[in-house]
């Protein structure tokens, strides 16, 4: 069964540029209900589909609401972002939070949700966010918390595609694999062999020198693929001209 | 120790309005340090400020270089943003595992780090991904991919903010605590007898009625205040009118 992710409901928007930029971000992470609570220039909004950038099929499912109340038809679990608690008793949760919570409704019940922004300027007003079931918070640097609107809806639209969690967090791409350790091994002997006849090392009676156990680390550690180790190889043998005696080293 | 966030690194970025909006994005989130390498339409640019809304304070700070190698001087952990690899071999990782990472050079290193984005049209070049350790990939709508240059580091600075940790996931604001139990119950049993008196319950022999019991439940799981629990006392008053014998129901 195809996930049904969040609606988006936008608050008496000011601008038809930051509607287009929503659309986009909606669109950007997988959303594609979005609902408009009187928005202040009527709707459709020529300024809105430049700023969507092709997320017109948003753009054009987009439903026109004159309430709040009307807009959160259909969903069951609303969350108002704020970030400035009036004098109301209200459940108060993280953008991380606030997902979890949608995604569990999707997986336990197979019931949509929602997620109400405020007008740009001014943000939600207290009866506005009586209305939801709780208020999210985007946490923000203290002395410079508003974000655009369309930045919120980023945040919370990223968060759902976060915790979609389709994506592995750490892939190697174009990887062979590494190389056979006999072909790595032949690099780091030849290495060898070639430093020691420059006298690169400096060795203590019967223990190896600092310096070369480091070089066998270094390129031990970074699981170099067997056109890798070739090609270290050539560097090497291009780079390596032999010194001569000791007393005739130039550096 | 104050933690040093992550630089943001803009390649060649193309329009003014852009690095505004990336400089306001930054200042939400925490972050300070600006590097742009070889901005297309100079540097000052009359078009970042009024998009920084107030960021100037990046602005002014931001620093300007010919490379994306200079830029990252000084930097110990860098990731590219980009969307398609090139046929490199390349560690890859989602916003979350590069912050985690970015967030542990400093716990365990106090080094900084920074995240390189492209030019707005193109993204960054095959050579420009070279350069970074490794690559990072916003998990993004597969036939929508393309991110706005700001909403890209919104991304990855509120990924930043995110695991800095410092709010709580659930809160309840404005919340004196629940009612002493006594108050509920008075409220429970006084709702309890007017529902009995107007013959509301339907009690088979022996058991409570399955609304005696929903009631009781749904009005002890919100953990309402002792404000809250008065307020309905006073609701259920107001609204009660006793019926009279059964016969005279009018419903």
């Amino acid at each position: 069964m195809t996930v049904i992710a969040p609606a988006v409901i936008l608050v008496r928007p000011q601008l038809g540029v930051n509607i287009g930029a929503v659309a986009r971000a909606m669109m950007n992470f997988g959303l594609s209900d979005l609902r408009l609570v009187s928005p202040r220039d009527g709707w459709p909004n020529p300024d809105a589909g430049p700023a969507a950038c092709g997320a017109d099929d948003i753009l054009d499912g987009a439903r026109v609401y004159g309430s709040v109340v009307e807009a959160c038809a259909g969903l069951h679990l609303l969350f108002a972002t704020a970030m400035f608690m009036r004098p109301l008793t209200r459940r108060v949760v993280t953008p991380q939070r606030a997902v979890e919570e949608l995604h569990a409704l999707w997986q336990a019940n197979a019931m949509q949700g929602g997620i109400v922004f405020g007008p740009e300027r001014t943000g939600l007003e207290t009866a506005d966010l009586a209305i939801p079931h709780a208020v999210c918070t985007i946490p923000t640097n203290p002395a410079f918390g508003s974000l655009n609107l369309a930045q919120a809806v980023v945040v919370m639209a990223y968060e759902w595609m976060r915790q979609t969690g389709s994506m592995p967090h750490e892939t190697m791409m174009n990887y062979e694999g590494p190389a056979a350790h006999d072909a790595l091994e032949a690099l780091i002997v030849d290495l060898d062999r070639r430093l020691e006849a420059n006298r690169y090392y400096s060795p203590g009676p019967g223990r190896p020198d600092a310096a070369q156990l480091t070089l066998r680390n270094l390129l031990t550690r970074p699981q170099f693929t067997e056109a890798e180790v070739r090609t270290l190889r050539g560097v090497v043998r291009i780079l390596n001209v032999p010194r001569g005696p000791a007393g005739s080293r130039d550096s």
